[in-house]
C-alpha cells in the first residue's frame, strides 16, 4: 500500500509493529522510559560520557535502488551511525530515525527498510525510540545515533602523535569492489560475489574492537567511511600532523585482488565506506593490540612531523606514488 | 558562493566559524568533551534522563523560501525541536544538524540559517556540537535536540486522567494567522503584523514553562504542533480517554479576533505551529499553575471517560461541532 493511502500515523503503527515484533532484549531497551509516540524518548542515563552521531543518506547520492534492496539499506544506514560511535570506543545504545519520503512509496518497502535496521539494531544492542516520518520528493534517511563511553577513553580524530604506528582492522578495499561489481553487473565466482557484495550492502561496524582499543590504550581513531587517505588525512589535520602509508602493507583480500587485478590498490587506498577502524598508537601498544584482538590488526604506516594532514603514500621501492581520487567529498563529487 | 564551489569541508569549515562566533556560554557548553569534526560528539551526562527528539523540514512541505528567509527558518527549526524538549518537561542542551541541500545552494545562506539556529541555541542554553551535510534535489533541515529531566518528572501524552482540567499556554492560532498573511501578501497595522508573524516565524518553545509544570505536579503535555483537536487527539489516545473544548474559552487574542474574525476560531482549533504547550491536571494541581506561571494559562476542557482518542468541541450553547480540519497528516495533506 502507498504511505499516501496510508497516511502518516498508519505508516508510523506500522514501523512501530515491526520494531516490536523484530526487537530482542538489549540493556538499552530495558532502561527506555518512553519509546516511540510521545514528543521525545527518554531513557535512564548511565553515564558518564554521551556520545551523538548523526548521518544521512539520500536516494541517488549515497544509494541507489537498483544496487541494494530496502533490508539491505537499513541495515547500513543504520551501521554507518554505529560505526562512528564505534570510532569513539564507545556503546552505541538509541536511534532515531527519520524518514522524508514521497507519497507513492510502498509500506512494504518501509517494512523491510526497518526489518534490515532491526537486525543491525540487535546485532549491536541498539534500541530504536523515536524519529520522525515527513513527504519528500526523494527518500532521504537520517539517523542519529547515542552511546556511551568511559570519559578518559575516548578514541578522537585530534591524538595521533608524531612516532605513531597506523593500523586497520581486517581488510581494505572490499566495499568498492563490492558497489563496482552491483554497478556494472559483473559475474565472479560464489565467494566472491558473497564476500565483496556483504562487504559494501552489510558492512560490520567494529564496537567490540573500538572497545578493545580503548582497554589497551589506544587515543586515536577514525573509521572509514570516505577512504583510507582521506580518513586518515582528517585524522592528520587533526592532530596536527602527517602519515606516510606503505602501499605493500595494505591488508587486501586475495579475493579482491583476484576479482579486480588493476583496481584494488585503488579501491584499498579511496574506495570507502569499508568501515573498518583506522587507528594509530605507539608500537607498544599496537603490539598489545595485534595480540588481543580477534580480527586481523595490520600496520600500514606511521605519523610523522611533515605537513600538517599531509598523506604520503610509498610503493615498495619507497617512491611516493600520485593520488587522484582522496575520497569522498559531498560537493565535490556534483561539481 | 555556491557550496559546490565550496565543498562539503568548506562548509563545515564555514558553519563552524559561524557558531564559535555566536555562541554564549551555557552548562551544554561546558560539559562538552567533542564538539564538531569528529566521529561523534561526546559530552559529560549529568542525568538523571536522557531526552531525544528529532524534527525533518523539507522545503516546499513544511517552508517556503518564498514566505520565510534563512535566519527565520534556522530559528524555527530548532525551535520545534528544543519545543519538544519543553514539552517533556526537561532542558535542551545540545543539538546535532544534518543540511541536505543542491550544490547551487548559496553558503551565505547557510550562514544565516546557523545565525538564526544559534539566536535559538543562546535563547536556551542549547549547544550545536554536530551534524552532517550532504547533497540532496532540495533543501531538508533535520535536527535532534538531547536534554536532560528529571525521573519522576516526565511530561508524557499517556497521563491525562478522567477529571482532569486541560489548559494551554499562551494564544492559539496567531501562527496561523501570521502564514495567511505571510501566503496571501495580506497587510495589517504594524503591531499586529509583528505578533502574527512572529508567531508563525519565530515560535518560542515553553521550556521554563514545561519545567514549572513538573515543578508544580503536571503530568500530561503536549506541544502543539499539528493543531490543538489533533494534538489533544493524540494525548487522549495516548491516555485511553475523550476530551471536551469549550469553545469560548478558547484563548484567542484580540488581535488575531481583529483581523481575521471569520476564521480565528479555526485557526485556534487546527491551525497548528503555535508550540505553546497543552496539557492536562487535577484542578487544585491547575490552579497552583495559573497562579505561578509567569504567562497566561487558560482552562479549555476537561478529559473525561468517553471514546478514546475523542475530542468534542462544545459552543457557548453546548452543542457540539463538527470539526473539519483536524490538523496537520504529512501523507494525508499531499493526497
Amino acid at each position: 500500500m502507498k504511505v499516501s493511502e496510508l497516511g502518516e500515523f498508519g505508516l508510523i503503527d506500522l514501523l512501530n509493529k515491526t520494531i516490536a515484533r523484530s526487537r530482542r532484549p538489549s540493556p538499552a531497551w530495558k532502561r527506555l522510559l518512553i519509546g516511540i509516540g510521545d514528543d521525545a524518548a527518554a531513557w535512564e542515563i548511565i553515564g558518564p560520557v554521551q556520545l551523538a552521531t548523526t548521518d544521512t543518506m539520500v536516494q541517488d547520492v549515497h544509494f541507489s535502488l537498483a544496487t541494494t534492496d530496502f533490508t539491505d539499506l537499513g541495515w547500513k544506514a543504520l551501521a554507518t551511525n554505529v560505526s562512528d560511535i564505534a570510532a569513539m570506543g564507545g556503546q552505541p545504545e538509541y536511534a532515531l530515525v527519520t524518514l522524508a519520503l514521497p507519497g507513492d512509496t510502498q509500506s512494504e518497502d518501509m517494512v523491510a527498510l526497518y526489518k534490515g535496521m532491526m537486525k543491525m539494531a540487535n546485532h549491536c544492542g541498539v534500541a530504536l525510540v523515536g524519529g520522525d516520518i515527513v513527504r519528500a520528493p526523494q527518500l532521504v534517511i537520517t539517523i542519529t545515533v547515542l552511546g556511551s563511553a568511559a570519559k578518559e577513553g575516548l578514541l578522537t580524530r585530534s591524538a595521533a602523535r608524531p612516532g605513531d604506528k597506523i593500523a586497520v582492522t581486517n581488510y581494505l578495499g572490499n566495499s568498492a569492489g563490492g558497489l563496482r561489481m552491483l554497478q556494472t553487473g559483473l559475474e565472479l565466482d560464489r565467494r566472491t560475489t558473497a564476500l565483496l557484495k556483504q562487504a559494501h550492502l552489510r558492512p560490520m561496524p567494529r564496537v567490540e574492537e573500538g572497545k578493545l582499543l580503548v582497554s589497551h590504550g589506544v587515543r586515536a581513531a577514525i573509521d572509514i567511511s570516505d577512504g583510507l587517505v582521506a580518513d586518515l588525512g582528517h585524522i592528520c589535520e587533526m592532530s596536527g600532523v602527517a602519515a606516510i602509508i606503505h602501499l605493500e602493507q595494505l591488508p587486501i583480500h586475495p579475493v579482491l585482488k583476484k576479482a579486480f587485478p588493476e583496481e584494488h590498490v585503488g579501491m584499498a587506498l579511496s574506495g570507502g565506506e569499508d568501515y573498518e577502524l583506522l587507528f594509530t598508537a605507539p608500537s607498544k601498544v599496537m603490539e598489545k593490540v595485534q595480540h588481543a584482538a580477534p580480527c586481523p590488526i595490520t600496520v600500514i604506516g606511521e605519523i610523522g612531523r611533515g605537513k600538517h594532514g599531509k598523506v604520503t603514500v610509498l610503493d615498495a621501492g619507497g617512491n611516493a606514488i600520485s593520488l587522484k581520487e582522496k575520497g569522498w567529498d559531498h560537493f565535490a563529487a556534483c561539481s
